[in-house]
């Protein structure tokens, strides 16, 4: 049986979603498979759509495993979260077709960037947002953020450390959006580059502070240049908000 | 110089405001008295315009301090926070008249009660949140609350432990708002006493899970009686938003 799970976590303590060498400390991956292995009596092996950083978040991270057990999906959640940490958290199970994986059947995912706008950190805030006082100039971020939408060739906000041949992704959208004290920066892609979302989000907010002007972007488009881009912002404002299926 | 403060904080960590004795943990007001200490070079005793209590947080707190000091209003967050945990923050400082008290002045304050609703905790809403699954019947709350507005004798929703001899309190606003998997309770009344908001938050959570109908309230402020009244709401749910001055 293919089961297709749904998991929020708060990426804060893991080293990310992925299982590294235990020196890494704890992977959401390890820590799932875990919990599912102890849940259904035998191990198993999953698969994320976004293999998130380390400190990133998810709310609603999507994964699959094959594996056969007499739960049925709807109660596969209860079975499932009474192994895991309170900051992971299976949110819905349901049978998927035998061909569905959770990357490479993914039509597009959604990422929330936030940044937290006031002269102090918030208590509450802190653990999913860049803090990031003073001024910004939201129109020029938006007009930025026009030069990235589309498919384009993204090599330049790659980040060093995992290469991908083909740095062709497409944008659909990509909203700045100011809520109060915060800042929420949306961007939905058939795929992103290693740390394409924080290098984007450090880049516009470069543009926000004046640093950068937004006609820099098609010049790091068309340089492939990471250098010519702004600094990776932190992992702790990112946040896997929605994975979109055909 | 009296000086006005308003400070957030994370309470999950904490025994309360007030300074207890040390076994029970660190609290709020030891936390600010020391880090302003250092700040200012000089012992301090601050007064808080309320009195939240173990893991209850607060978004705005007022607390009010006489001190001699160098350091302009304006420079204080600065200077005070540089000696605060991540989860204490002072936000604003101002020059108060002399006879300003932050909780004497107080005209009314305002706590938040936040609900989780999904069927699985959240791990992002967990500490500041309770999570009840399940329907509720919000209309029947609603009605509850309009019972429990006004000028009455509160004392049926005063815990033991901390008894006070006037149980008169004006509840100037209950409401009851749903926004997507949150239910937030808002109250703003003139004063609280012991544990008051959480035992009428776990009274209104009875209703509306139709252990008990809104007309028990009536009897309940009739009979002065906490037995009749629903179970007091976890601390990490409550928040004081607001504090309002003449």
């Amino acid at each position: 049986m293919n089961i297709k799970m749904v998991v929020a976590y708060d990426g804060t303590h893991y080293c990310g979603f992925q299982r590294q060498r235990p020196e890494a400390g704890p992977s959401i991956q390890g820590c799932l498979e875990e919990a599912i292995a102890r849940a259904v009596g035998r191990g198993v092996s999953i698969t994320g759509a976004g293999r998130t950083d380390a400190g990133v978040h998810a709310e609603n991270q999507v994964i699959n495993v094959r594996m056969e057990t007499s739960i049925s999906p709807g109660r596969i959640p209860y079975a499932v979260n009474r192994f895991l940490p309170p900051d992971v958290v299976v949110k819905g199970a349901e049978e998927a077709e035998e061909g569905f994986h959770a990357r490479f059947s993914a039509r597009s995912k959604t990422y929330r960037y936030v940044i937290w706008r006031e002269p102090f950190p918030s208590p509450f805030h802190r653990r999913y947002s860049w803090h990031r006082p003073g001024p910004l100039a939201v129109e020029a971020m938006r007009a930025g953020a026009a030069q990235l939408t589309g498919r384009r060739d993204f090599a330049g906000f790659q980040a060093a450390g995992r290469p991908a041949t083909d740095t062709v992704r497409e944008i659909m959208e990509l909203r700045i959006e100011e809520r109060a004290s915060l800042l929420l920066i949306r961007v939905v892609a058939d795929g992103f580059l290693y740390k394409m979302a924080r290098n984007m989000v450090g880049t516009l907010m470069e543009i926000g502070r004046g640093r950068l002007s937004p006609e820099t972007i098609p010049a790091i488009i068309a340089g492939r240049d990471r250098a010519l881009a702004g600094p990776t912002a932190p992992a702790r404002g990112l946040c896997l908000e929605k994975v979109c299926y055909g």
